[in-house]
């Protein structure tokens, strides 16, 4: 048996998976204090008695491998798991191999090997939600460097008319998190984004930064796909106006994109399962 | 003896070197149609008797090797140069094995083995001049993907008062390289960038619009070291102020970097050479 956690700043979403993928038991509790919820963890891990654990974890992570705090969660806005070593506990809590990477990486990955992406060595997950995180996979890795891929906070160029033109990120004038979040838009518009009618104008917005992201996507990346995921892309009705407005933005300049971008920018293959998958997929590694 | 070729848009720059890197000969020949100066190439690379063939050329190209056009210039604005099966050409003339990639892709491979990001696994080397160009290397290889980076047709944020705020790009609104290019200075502030004083105001949006892409950069690629070359940054007072505004638009986002980025944001480590050495580079791969 393999553990995969998916963790995020709300819930854990933790599941014991055989080496095929099937799955024995998977639960969801919520994130509280790291005194509180790490136990809870690492018992149902050892209920299982997993073989390697792969977790897929909200960030910023330290994920270079040389450094003395690999594995641990750094700068989060989320003060209780501030410099907290995540990977460490677990390794010495549970004494197997651990895997790790962000919540968004590993959704990449599952995506890239068994999703959307499948048989392509690159691709870009983003999800559009209570935030915005990429995880982009390049020659069928993670993307890790200087630290890891912050999507989320790249820039956009606010659209004329913008009631909130800089923004809602406290840290980032115009960044994608700050506009094109649920939170953005419910902070831009006063209305959930969930009860927003469809011929709305925030959703000519969202489309335009989404669009712009999906620009810069392309020039600075160049990946086979861009999976688009997160709660806002249960609008479906998006995809259509983004990939218009994709191609307008890239002026004919992606020339092998031709005239269509319905295969390339996508919904997740797995659909709300990338992350959960790609954590098991880091235990298998690991 | 190995042969390179860093193809531009106004020059070709050819080398003979051996597999140390010394250079037996070096030529530089104007960029005319295919039919004059491809013999021109090819006698020279004849005359040293090469066992293989490096080339970083100016793109769009085709760098899919499964693809029946691999190594074919595609839509450039150069049309004499459209649709020209350069790869292909060479071989069939030399007989030796010819390995490709864009200009700036060969030129960031030769940063991150002997320059600038000499030990890193990833870094990016950006070409600020008559265009704007970046290549990107990650996992130790140049990125490819859909097609490769392009760099300079991403998009920045105008910034307020700028003279010219959609830019020069005839194909895309408020592109790096229809903003900050030597020909979008000039077209801004209608004195070429050579010319202008150093307490110009065509310099703060400058320093605005390359910082907006070492951010974007540092979101999307992660990489462990950003490389400025080209004509406008041999005003090497703009490292300065590019890094220090790079850091303000961070927000103290990326922790690694503490607070300087001195050692982040750099010239190349090969000065003008870093394009002929990443050709010959990829002469020794092929």
């Amino acid at each position: 048996m393999y553990g995969a956690l998916e963790g995020g700043g709300t819930k854990m979403v933790l599941a014991a998976m055989d080496e095929n993928g099937n799955t024995a038991e998977r639960i969801s509790i919520p994130t509280e204090t790291p005194d509180k919820t790490m136990p809870e963890m690492i018992s149902f891990f050892r209920k299982h008695d997993i073989r390697a654990l792969g977790i897929g974890n909200f960030g910023p992570l330290d994920l270079n491998e040389r450094s003395e705090t690999y594995g641990s969660i750094t700068a989060t806005p989320k003060l209780a798991w501030r410099n907290y070593p995540l990977l460490q506990t677990f390794r010495d809590a549970l004494r197997v191999p651990v895997g790790i990477d962000t919540d968004v990486n590993a959704a990449a990955l599952a995506e890239a090997r068994l999703g959307a992406a499948k048989g392509a060595e690159s691709c870009v997950y983003v999800t559009v939600g209570t935030g915005i995180g990429g995880g982009i996979i390049i020659g069928g890795k993670p993307v890790h460097g200087l630290m890891h891929p912050e999507v989320g906070h790249a820039l956009v160029a606010p659209l004329a008319g913008d009631p909130l033109p800089d923004g809602s990120c406290p840290y980032h004038k115009h960044c994608l998190e700050g506009m094109a979040s649920g939170p953005a838009i419910e902070a831009k518009w006063g209305i959930s984004a969930k009860e927003l009618p469809r011929d709305h104008p925030a959703w000519v917005y969202e489309t335009e930064y989404l669009a712009q992201m999906c620009v810069s996507i392309t020039m600075f990346c160049s990946p086979e796909k861009i999976i688009l995921g997160g709660g806002v892309m249960q609008q479906a009705f998006l995809f259509d106006g983004i990939r218009k407005r994709t191609s307008e933005l890239l002026g004919g300049y992606i020339s092998p994109l031709g005239g269509s971008l319905d295969d390339y920018i996508v919904p997740p293959g797995l659909g709300v399962h990338s992350g959960i998958t790609g954590a098991w997929l880091l235990a298998m590694q690991a």
